[in-house]
């Protein structure tokens, strides 16, 4: 099953939440209103209300409750998104002005603080504690991940661990409790929400690779922006540190790291790392994960959410934007 | 009873919260822990926890469960002041470095958005799903009032229920449901959680309206910073609204804004302030508030939590700092 027909499959049911995201956005406050519904409209893949929705279908799917998780996520997304674009100083995301660039970063901040409350505000709606408290236990690590990221900035003195521990806070985080908390909202058993999480969580690491991987293979058009921008702005993935550590081009990368030259020579770097053996390594990195996500529901019944579950899994891995 | 009696009686719960709140900043990523940190030895009056303190001794006192409230509500206090200095660009609070300026805009937003998520996070330890509803709730609309306190910058379009609604967000809302969820999380009436949000709500507004008050009448000395700091920030606070509308000097006010040249005069602007009748007037309607607070809890059984609350209503409109 492609990625297409699981949409298509839950068409109705994802345009709702697409709805419900919009009605989430106060419209008193001006500036909050316009901000937030610029971010809405740039769009994105939604794919944490659909893992919410495929969590959800383990117990009694029920789209009307399922709405009180989905739509949280995708907001914790949002707002981490336009920090992010605060902090790392960015004018477009997607190919659209940023909320920082179109206002100012006050309104950015002020616009991440409000759709972050505003997503801990909706989970409260079902009165279950234990969804509340995995929420903002999630929030928590995330942040905590973005520092780590910033402190990572421009750094060669990581490894393979440390970068597996950022995507983890980063991504892959945000995609387990979406699956899990899809589960829990739906009264699914305590093995199906135990198995929603970790399928979530590895489809989260691979989802992640991936996008890292992409980053350096994309053409411009596919990313919205140039080729290796990652590592440009000193954010060092999967695929540049292997080409450091083990690549045909370490020698040369431990030469500029060495020299402190590194950042003067980073177009030439980005060049080598499409070159070398890190890409092909990352790849089959978030292979394992994507397996590791099949195995852990290939016991489940053959119905097509299972179906869906493996579609969406199998796409992450062959995405090529 | 005065503050300092207050603040004896409950010297040891107080001293408990204000240690639970250092264990509440996790120590595994350095920057934020030493941001954070940075931020909780600026000190406080933590007034908020002594709210909650009071509020719960209308049901079962416990402040092993009280702290679960106590110290989310202080935590948002200090996460809005965080972010609060990136937008404001302000380089001291209470005389000292603010975050932004012992490290940057990044650290110091990642910080408020950490201490943010941990609050929301710490309270969900009580699983009392209303609890988790009012705390989130209220940070949304707290961020609200933030960004309308923005937008109100160097405005004169404004009038006095603009300004009662920005502060009653910025500041009465939080005094109100620490007293509520203080009540809440002891297990008190419905009455007495009622009569703890709005004695809090009135008091909150009279501890901002005093606040904004002392900003003219204080001493650098008192203020850790100039006098008249809010309207040279461009924050139009009551006295001065009072003076460009009805006050003595509200004909050469008027002038000032029509010529479009009135922030080229803010010191002589705050000097007039000082010595116009918007002082008076403040204080009387903060006057009227605590009045109100008083009134919610007269009918209260005479035991010493309602001298306590008595005790910090008349300290805060007497307060010279």
């Amino acid at each position: 099953m492609n990625l297409v027909d699981i949409y298509f499959e839950m068409k109705k049911d994802v345009e709702y939440i697409e709805n419900q995201l919009e009605l989430s956005i106060d419209t008193s406050v001006t500036e909050l209103y316009q901000s937030s519904t610029h971010l809405l409209k740039a769009g994105g893949k939604r794919i944490r209300p659909v893992f919410v929705l495929l969590g959800g279908k383990w117990g009694d799917y029920d789209v009307s409750r399922l709405k009180y998780v989905a739509v949280p996520l995708e907001l914790i997304h949002m707002a981490t998104l336009v920090h992010d674009d605060v902090v790392d100083n960015a004018d477009k995301r997607r190919g659209r002005d940023t909320v920082k660039t179109k206002w100012d970063n006050k309104v950015a901040m002020y616009t991440g603080d409000y759709i972050l409350a505003r997503a801990l505000s909706i989970v409260t709606e079902l009165k279950i504690p234990r969804l509340h408290q995995i929420l903002s236990g999630a929030i928590v690590e995330m942040v905590k991940g973005e520092i780590e990221q910033v402190r990572a900035l421009h750094s060669w003195d990581q490894n393979f661990r440390m970068y597996l521990r950022r995507i983890k806070r980063k991504t892959a985080l945000l995609i387990a409790i979406s699956c899990q908390m899809g589960a829990i909202a739906s009264g699914a058993t305590e093995e199906l929400v135990r198995k929603m999480y970790w399928y979530g969580y590895n489809v989260g690491m691979a989802f992640q690779i991936t996008d890292d991987i992409l980053d350096f293979t994309g053409t411009e058009k596919q990313l919205g922006k140039p080729a290796g921008s990652d590592l440009r702005q000193g954010n060092v993935t999967l695929p540049a540190l292997y080409t450091a550590r083990h690549g045909k081009s370490s020698e040369q990368f431990q030469k500029w790291i060495r020299e402190d030259t590194f950042w003067n020579h980073v177009d030439e770097a980005i060049q080598l790392v499409r070159k070398d053996e890190g890409i092909a390594f990352s790849q089959r990195l978030a292979e394992r994960y994507i397996a590791r996500a099949r195995q852990i529901i290939s016991d489940l019944p053959d119905n097509s959410t299972k179906k869906s579950l493996v579609g969406v899994a199998d796409f992450i891995i062959d995405r090529k934007f």
